[in-house]
């Protein structure tokens, strides 16, 4: 099987990057119930390539250039492994005390190494830490059921108790409401639905790069206020989903300092979401530019190795600056959790860090691959998916008959569209037809088989995004891209010239 | 490596079932930073045998008796392989098709052998269907917050728009209360914390084998709304934590069609949460005494395949009897979502049934294990548990000069205590000298470091746990198992009546 694991992935630029199977293809290649009597491996094995691969969409594949890529890599296949060989519920320390004290210990390397500030270590100042979640959308409901215990904590009545206390929580939590930008990963507008408070949007301008400004976290916050709401919670980003921009995390922090002080009952907990981009912390130069010293005031932070880091999905790693506010938001008691380590508060039991009771064993990919690749070895890939970003939009520029850059290169990802002139005439395209045409375009490149980009919607215009992060990407396949992308880009303004195509 | 998970797994018998580290044991043995430069596979593998292994609390072993199991299988083991071979985020159909209809096709299968109603297939009537969870925990918060919506579109006047609208279902939300039988797992008072309701707990007595009744839902559901609170979700079991209890299901349901009924706005939805016996419904004896038909009557059903059914952490299996409660619960958009089979409404997008937005290939190994084992091979193998239970069970009514059977024993675990009256005395013990005696047997067991078991509490009296279904166990290890009790419970006894054991 180990055999058969590498030969796929040795070979997978061979196969199509993206399944073209029809909705339901499966259920006419399976029987309608399970079996009675139990079939041979090889049988089970055989269907594999049969039945399955034909229905997978292959997100390692070197030309798979869309939405973010979601890698693996030998040491976390190993450690995927290992794992399964030692299934357990976990929830408590002595339920394997391996599985949360490496936890503990890999989170306390990874913050280090991408240079988060000390208060978020297991070891700080401020008795922070990390946990490793299943998804950045966990993360961001966990921590904002964390900051809504922590504000109405904060905010309600200390004398009263019991169903007192219950009513006045229930009344002020009326009307908290949860912040992020228009660009933010919907999974703040999904948190806040679950959680039962309000989400309002934050707008942010092509002008600002699509980054959330102090202004604009302002303006929104009095608004809210204005109306009688109380922000309690803002999603921040580093490396949005559409277009990989950073808000400006030190104007939103000074903004904050002002509207919202932490010395005051009531602070705005600031959760920073670097899902895909946090990867390019490992990379100084990166950290510079970000100025990490600001995220010491910011609440959480939490990125995905399971984006970047050749770390199987799931692997979202999630710091706060005080453990204490998850514990209280988020601890549940019952006889059988009771033990010896938890009663005498020397462990850290990690069900009070997350949704779920149990765990897996998922420190054991993240110890793998940060010992395999080194803290150097990862920095040299990460700069290599940058470079190749850098690369693509220069050729991009370099056919600006062609070829508008709508934003980027960020950390990997850019976002262009057709040029405003179609070469071969001298009229600008209407902002309809040039949407139409990008359209065709993507469909075009996609429609080959070969390679796979998706889009997105800037302000109205429609644009192609494309990342260069894929482990197996290299500058050739970035290459033979551009190549298909100009020729289906010729193709389809041929077909404008001649007029067939319209929105 | 694959040799040594087989090798791992052949000889677990071998190795003290707990760990016996100390809370930091492993902070002292690795570095504190990651290395800079990439380490030899060779090096890192060594570390595993001397320095995780010892922090491992071995849950595949034939003599842990301890909480609920946590199987994995070899055909399970090559799931979790091949689907880290294949990662991706599969939020959508298109992001691998097959990863989407598998998972609706085996939670199929699994449905129908275990007997659910109709309702619950995805091509049944009301177009229900399954879905994979990471946990009991995570369903019934998914449930949970697709109630509170069903309940608030339901109840709210449907006349309103915008922001009005957010008022009134913010103002009725308020009211909501979430219940839960004292038995249930912590999860659902979790899950009430987490989306902010109110949780009220429905008493159970021990005259009722710990179940939840009618009667006992339709005095709590009166009492909150007597204070004006609303009832809308009820979480169920079959198989409570503590002594694997199963709620009264005909008699809650009958109650409910008459304080709630389905056709009036405002239902109570019921979740029925089987984690853990759930599994047991392979057997048809089973589903007889349960009545399956009943079932229809509720509204979602979840069982943990990572509790019994030989398939690795985690596969919390969930069915919901109408599909659209949790997508229009959930779903969220993003341009990036977007592609035609989406757009066709032809393809199950599963991030709409979830809290996280991306997940793992995990039905492959459900897949894999449903077709090794067959369904006769589990049936053979479930009851081959229950019947060790019972085997434990009347080894202890054998020797009831030395134990009392407190309840069970009950889909594979039995909870007991010492007798009333330590044989070499006269005198009935005080309940409180009777937890003294049981807590100290219970820690001279662990102690042994041959076997473990937990422990709890019910009415005061502190009962030990001991479950039989673990995959590895067989008669032999259950007979070891009484035999070390039995000796340490004569060793206890005799420390009792030198006058050594007080509360």
């Amino acid at each position: 099987v180990c055999e058969i694991v590498v030969n796929y992935l040795e070979n997978i630029g061979d196969r199509p990057v993206v399944s073209t199977v029809s909705p339901g293809y499966l259920r006419k290649l399976l029987p309608s119930s399970a079996p009675q009597t139990g079939e041979s491996w090889s049988d089970i094995q055989a269907d594999i390539e049969t039945k399955i691969m034909p229905g997978i969409t292959h997100w390692q594949h070197p030309s798979f250039f869309a939405f973010f890529p979601c890698p693996n890599s030998y040491p976390s296949i190993l450690g995927e492994l290992y794992s399964a060989a030692l299934p357990g519920a976990f929830f408590n320390w002595i339920c394997s005390p391996a599985v949360t004290e490496l936890e503990t210990i890999v989170l306390d390397w990874l913050a280090k190494a991408i240079g988060l500030p000390e208060c978020y270590l297991s070891t700080g100042p401020t008795r922070g830490g990390g946990v490793i979640a299943g998804t950045a959308s966990e993360s961001v409901v966990v921590t904002m059921v964390a900051a809504r215990d922590k504000y109405l904590r904060e905010t309600v009545d200390q004398s009263l108790e019991g169903e007192e206390r219950e009513e006045a929580m229930i009344t002020n939590r009326c009307r908290l409401v949860a912040l992020a930008s228009s660009m933010a990963h919907s999974g703040t507008k999904k948190a806040a639905k679950i959680i039962g408070v309000r989400y309002r949007e934050i707008p942010v301008r092509a002008e600002d790069s699509y980054a959330m400004t102090g202004a604009s976290v302002r303006k929104v916050v009095e608004e809210c206020r204005a109306k009688g709401l109380e922000p309690f919670y803002l999603t921040t980003t580093l490396g949005t989903t559409d277009t990989c921009a950073v808000d400006d995390f030190a104007d939103i922090a000074a903004t904050l300092a002002e509207i919202a002080p932490a010395e005051k009952p009531g602070e705005i907990w600031v959760h920073l979401d670097a899902a895909f981009a946090g990867s390019a912390l490992l990379l100084p130069t990166i950290q510079a530019q970000i100025g990490m010293d600001t995220l010491a005031k910011f609440h959480s932070f939490d990125m995905n190795m399971h984006k970047w880091l050749v770390t199987n999905f799931d692997a979202s790693t999630l710091w706060v600056r005080d453990r204490s506010w998850l514990v209280s938001a988020l601890s549940s008691h019952m006889h059988v959790y009771e033990n010896e380590g938890t009663a005498g508060g020397l462990v850290t039991d990690y069900r009070d860090w997350q949704i779920p009771l149990g765990r897996r064993f998922r420190s054991l990919k993240i110890w793998f691959v940060l010992r395999s690749y080194g803290i150097k070895g990862l920095q040299e890939y990460i700069q290599r998916g940058i470079d190749m970003g850098v690369m693509f939009a220069n050729m991009l520029k370099s056919r600006a008959d062609l070829f508008e850059i709508v934003t980027g290169p960020s950390f990997a990802l850019t976002v262009f569209r057709v040029a405003a002139k179609n070469p071969s005439s001298t009229k600008e395209l209407a902002l309809d037809q040039r949407n139409a045409l990008t359209r065709k375009v993507c469909e075009a490149i996609n429609s080959s088989g070969k390679m796979w980009v998706t889009s997105t919607m800037l302000d109205a215009r429609f644009a192609i995004r494309l990342q260069t992060a894929v482990a197996a990407t290299e500058e050739k396949h970035v290459k033979d891209a551009f190549a298909l992308i100009i020729s289906a880009t010729e193709e389809v303004l041929k077909g404008e010239v001649n007029g067939v195509v319209h929105e």
